[in-house]
């Protein structure tokens, strides 16, 4: 069988995930990255491409993996490359996901491609247990924690403040929380009882402390609704403790069956890299768009639409003896 | 649209889960229980007819969810039923899976049919969970804990014991051992570390309660290599509290990305009756298997086949807009 060949659009910290990503995946190979860029600015172990070149590339890569932002890159990137490529993206806006769905949709459904768009893991695998979730406990309460992890909105917050040098945000689930809705006590839980925020700031030198922890404790939408725990540390610090990218979180399902019979149900992510887990995601997803492109389907596509089979390397026969 | 028409064949425990859960889905009704006893010894709200009849009623039930034993009911009546109708089932002899989906199919598919088999949560949920994981990261290893639940097995095996006249086992995740999973440790685990057994034990009177003890503790396959607990109690105290049927676990992966970096996905049920679970989990797979009947398709299908889109009653425009 031959290999799956994947091009990289992109070279943040996704990409590089990706990358990782396939080396881990034996079926898999990757062309290159292909870049806005000036291609001799990137340091890299493979082939890196101009943008503008991407459509000499067509039959040489299989699937197209999109590692740029939802804000600008994918909303004009999506259904441009998916006139030219099967893909795979993770756009996350959710209020515009039906408007770039239907955009998406039109450029491979014309070109006859496979596009997945917004997989990862929220949206993404949360997404798919809360429909899994809701649809075999259709009574019942939803719950989601996110973290523990660095939320950059807030980081970006806190390093507005006055006399701020630098700072890291996490966002934490309340255990007292998880552990209600763990029990079944189906809790109704204000935003203050869900999340704690977490911050570690470095001061500039003479900046007053106390009017720092302050201000970042009422600051409105961001920290005001909050329990909020602000640490002073030292650059040194902040750089040694906190660079990593850390997230996850947890999707609930409180329902009831029978007469007032209990069901939890729950999906759990713990993760010490959220864009190297979510690449990994997207090379899984890769590999379900090139078996749907080779069966001749074309159109855009989201997780509910894809069967967990198409996403590993094994037959059908091997999957139903090993795994079920 | 018109509502998806159910028969449910067997009415034991899971039979009458499908029945309460067919209520909680408002586009469904149950058109009956079809029984291979007398359908005048069973006691139901909806009609009973005798299974030797099911072939007259073969235009009006969509899908036949089969709630018969994996031992010798389901072998026998998967096939048969594939051939008049669309199916689903809980088959869930694991060592059987291959054979027993091949018999089905080939019924399915000579017949214009879909079955789903061995649905439920393991083999089910779990299933697909475990390959989800490892699709995701390849590289790590897989933990799966069962209970806090009661097993049959060995609740038999207890009964068997002379002198006790009833008694319950419960199978009890260790609490040490999910929590170094859930940390990342990755530990290796021997069969003593993962699980601990609780008995409910129901002495006859006069009976040495030290030697039953000691006879459960290390009766060879059930109980010796773990640590067990034995309790004595009452007939009305087993009766009052360990009458109903709880169960659940929890499916770890424990994996690495990029340069070691520790990724951990949880999945977990909690469930105040496992058969009332389990036909919940029957009923959201009949919706899909009709929807994939009015497509034209036919054969058998597992879980890893069923994309998750058409298990929930919802549109896809739906799904999209408000879980995705």
């Amino acid at each position: 069988m031959s290999s799956i060949r994947i091009g990289i659009v992109g070279y943040g910290n996704l990409g590089k995930g990706v990358e990782k990503s396939i080396r881990q995946n034996s079926d898999m190979e990757l062309v290159g990255i292909f870049t806005r860029r000036s291609p001799e600015s990137i340091q890299a172990e493979v082939p890196v491409f101009s943008l503008n070149d991407a459509e000499s590339y067509k039959d040489k890569v299989d699937v197209m993996i999109l590692c740029g932002g939802s804000a600008t890159d994918l909303p004009e990137q999506g259904p441009e490359l998916a006139r030219m490529f099967n893909t795979v993206d993770s756009f996350d806006t959710h209020a515009r996901i039906p408007e770039y769905f239907a955009s998406v949709d039109e450029a491979a459904q014309g070109n006859g491609h496979v596009a997945v768009i917004s997989t990862g893991w929220d949206p993404g695998l949360f997404s798919l247990n809360r429909l899994l979730f809701e649809s075999v406990l259709p009574e019942g309460n939803e719950y989601t924690f996110w973290g523990r992890g660095v939320s950059q909105g807030h980081s970006d917050a806190i390093r507005r403040v006055e006399g701020v040098k630098n700072g890291v945000q996490y966002t934490i689930p309340s255990e007292e929380a998880v552990a209600k809705v763990r029990q079944g006590e189906n809790p109704e839980l204000s935003t203050r009882e869900k999340h704690l925020r977490e911050c570690f700031v470095v001061a500039e030198e003479g900046a007053d402390k106390a009017r720092i922890e302050q201000e970042i404790k009422s600051m409105p939408n961001y920290f005001a609704d909050y329990d909020t725990i602000v640490n002073f540390i030292s650059e040194e610090e902040l750089k040694a403790n906190h660079s990593a990218m850390p997230h996850g979180g947890l999707v609930f399902r409180s329902g009831v069956t029978g007469e007032g019979t209990s069901q939890i149900m729950e999906f759990g992510l713990n993760l010490g890299s959220n864009p190297e887990f979510t690449a990994s995601v997207l090379v899984a997803y890769a590999r379900a768009v090139s078996r749907l492109a080779k069966r001749g389907e074309s159109g855009a596509r989201t997780v509910f639409d894809i069967p967990f089979g198409l996403l590993s390397p094994k037959s059908p026969e091997q999957l139903r003896k090993e795994l079920l």
